[in-house]
């Protein structure tokens, strides 16, 4: 029996198999050297984690990129189609309609919807915005079983309870506010003000040491 | 002289900013269980990061929120507004001109920006888009610091350069590419398929353990 895998090694999961697919169709082995560098954490950090999926690799040889492609795929569930509904066809909603990394990661745009009346029946992306009415008929059809909410922040815990009813159970918000989950239902939130937030914090830190002339904090 | 602050921390002091903000109209402190729940990690954790910046709160009373925020809006350099500029005016780019969070955090829409001439002069939330020709002239009059790349991934790297070339000096690159950061200048990628990634890992989890009735591993 393993160990179960932390939570910060499996936000990590995903970078990697990411950075492996941008390495992928050159190398036919990479280092954990190579991988740090690409995903931007330290080498021994990459053996760890990895560790906690069995993979090892080869002393003086590295990780077979097609192995542990074919590993962390088995592991994040993407060795199957998973159909997607996104609800709301704002910009965000149409922006990851059209995202192709959506695609390749195994996730099907398979509706797209919204309240607003004068939008259904409009195509983004080849597909047409459907009506936010039939939202559970939707869902049950097409064995919908992960959304991604796009709506305003004020109308975003009413998606999650008509996504839940309709039998929805993971979820991927993206209206800047916290959600309640239901039972059995998993939501994760995407906040790119995080994003712009680590950035801005490499900017003061660089203005820190210009300032100081010094690599140390204690300016604070 | 206090030791640097390591990398997984740094992400992690925008997601307590976030969730300060989201509790902080209602309480006037928090324990280190409150953060560590909002931001989904363990307490020790929240502990231990706060004790890099020097915050060690008050033992059955917690972190002051509105020390706690001041403390964390400074050492991430929030503490002035940054002027942005996106290039890129398709979906994504007008979905984080209209993004309110981005305001909130004291980032600046100084300037959107796109190649197509059809798209100049058309309004995106109150700016109108300009011409990518000016993008040298936009950023040296406005004094911006900060990129963000919603362009197609064939078209991310000229765009670096482009930016690197003005004088903008961080970037934030949501193009599905791995982009080449040219000397003294930050490129952090935003990559959608990554929370796509851990959502369908959880959704993996909950398949295998339904199929074996126990928490372990051992079924990969």
């Amino acid at each position: 029996m393993k160990a179960p895998i932390p939570d910060a090694t499996i936000a990590r999961l995903p970078i990697y198999l990411r950075c492996l697919s941008d390495l992928g169709s050159v190398d036919e082995s990479c280092s954990s050297d190579d991988l740090a560098a690409a995903a931007g954490v330290k080498s021994a950090q990459v053996r760890k984690d990895f560790s906690y999926l069995g993979s090892y690799g080869t002393r003086g040889v590295g990780y077979d990129v097609a192995d542990l492609t074919a590993q962390l795929r088995k592991v994040l569930g993407l060795t199957k189609p998973h159909p997607v509904i996104i609800v709301g066809a704002g910009n965000l909603g149409s922006a990851l309609a059209n995202y192709k990394a959506v695609d390749t990661w195994g996730f099907d745009v398979a509706s797209i919807i919204d309240i607003d009346e004068e939008k259904v029946g409009q195509p983004v992306d080849g597909l047409m915005v459907e009506s936010a009415h039939d939202i559970a008929e939707i869902v049950t059809d097409r064995d919908i079983v992960i959304g991604l909410i796009t709506v305003p922040a004020n109308a975003a815990q009413g998606v999650v309870e008509q996504l839940a009813g309709a039998g929805v159970t993971s979820i991927l918000n993206f209206a800047p506010t916290v959600l309640q989950a239901p039972e059995g239902v998993t939501v994760l939130r995407v906040d790119i003000a995080v994003a712009l937030g680590v950035l801005a914090f490499h900017r003061a830190e660089d203005e820190r040491q210009a300032s100081t002339g010094s690599l140390d904090f204690s300016g604070l």
